[in-house]
């Protein structure tokens, strides 16, 4: 089955989580909207009224199934590519990992949109750079703090144990991301996540991610994405 | 099996979505934190260092699993307490709005916490009204919209068809929550969402449900919870 991949074609976004996860997968898929003609047809899925319409992108289209929100199409990849385990308390605890994954996700997103995604960052500098701070201060230690210790337990494997799942491919973007967009910021906290550090550069290494991200299927990072390097924002 | 749900004691909070299917489900369970001695239990289970330690409450203890996130311990219980389909596709599409209700839910916490969780409302007081305004003009008619549409489509039933769901539940004390927090407001919009009026009705007239909320494990909306009442971001 040919998997196909609806997301905004000009942004990592939310949309990279399950790209990565694709990738690594060695899944056949399409990303849709990045082919000719493919905006529209996301559109077109979007407006649809039958079914089960998604809110927002990405969503994945599985044989019938169209499947909404990333942690969800993530949980339904994991077990079928061997990125999960297929046993519930195994695919629930990955689960729960990633959902974690998306609230800091969020909260990042927050760092440039404090006032709401519906306004400008050139609208709301001064909020951002306060909201930033406490980010930094209080948020960054709480949840790397929380990955760092889940890989620590584990001997410095993986998040879940000596198996690689979808929740490390997410936290190897969070990483990149946080690298991009404060890499002031980041360089004086890495010290402090060793083991998230390793295991980025762990799934960095691997095959097909390293093909994925030197081939132009990996968008650049850019500031229309929820990773954005304001220099303002950094230190 | 008798369920110890964790939760904060004294707020509605994420708890309160589980909460309301345990009841509406008629399930055993203790809310652990509101017993005596409970809050140190939660503390202790919050600190382990071993097996699934959840990354903050609520968290739910089901024989040997301990299950963090909200949408994932309604998952789980979902299928098991006729809440949602057991089938793959019924069950993905019933998370899937489950998360979407998360979402709306963490940016109506942001309506008095733009610059963070870790401040107090009274030190963004300013940003907060911005961010409330934003709010209602763009986000609460992007989601309920897409609510009501479903709600609208399925003839006025349920989210999903005619058979109740946990994300029916949710959607009660959405509306609930924003009557509290934002009664002006509420009641001007209110015309423009009958489907899920008439939803949050049909709910609350529920045996199970009307019996909870009339008892005193309903905890009354306070602002130390997720809907807060603050004139200033009231009309």
């Amino acid at each position: 089955m040919r998997y196909e991949l609806y997301y905004w074609p000009s942004i990592q976004g939310r949309g990279e989580y399950v790209r990565l996860a694709l990738e690594e997968a060695g899944a056949d898929y399409a990303d849709v909207a990045r082919s000719e003609r493919g905006m529209a047809a996301m559109m077109r899925m979007m407006e649809t009224k039958n079914g089960t319409p998604p809110f927002a992108p990405p969503f994945l289209k599985a044989g019938k199934l169209v499947i909404g929100q990333t942690a969800n199409i993530l949980f339904y990849l994991g077990s079928r590519h061997g990125l999960a385990p297929k046993a519930e308390a195994g695919k629930l605890w990955v689960h729960q990992l990633q959902l974690t994954v998306a609230d800091f996700v969020l909260e990042i997103h927050d760092t440039h949109h404090p006032l709401g995604p519906s306004l400008y960052y050139e609208d709301q500098r001064s909020p951002a750079k306060k909201r930033t701070g406490e980010f930094w201060k209080a948020r960054v230690p709480k949840y790397l703090g929380y990955f760092e210790h889940l890989v620590q337990h584990n001997g410095g494997f993986y998040l879940t144990g000596r198996r690689l799942t979808y929740a490390d491919l997410s936290l190897f973007q969070i990483v990149e991301g946080l690298r991009y967009a404060f890499p002031k910021r980041m360089r004086a906290f890495e010290p402090r996540i060793p083991g998230l550090i390793d295991l980025h550069d762990r799934v960095a290494s691997r095959p097909n991610i390293k093909s994925y991200l030197s081939s132009d299927r990996r968008i650049a990072f850019n500031e229309d994405g929820i990773f954005r390097r304001y220099k303002a924002l950094d230190l």
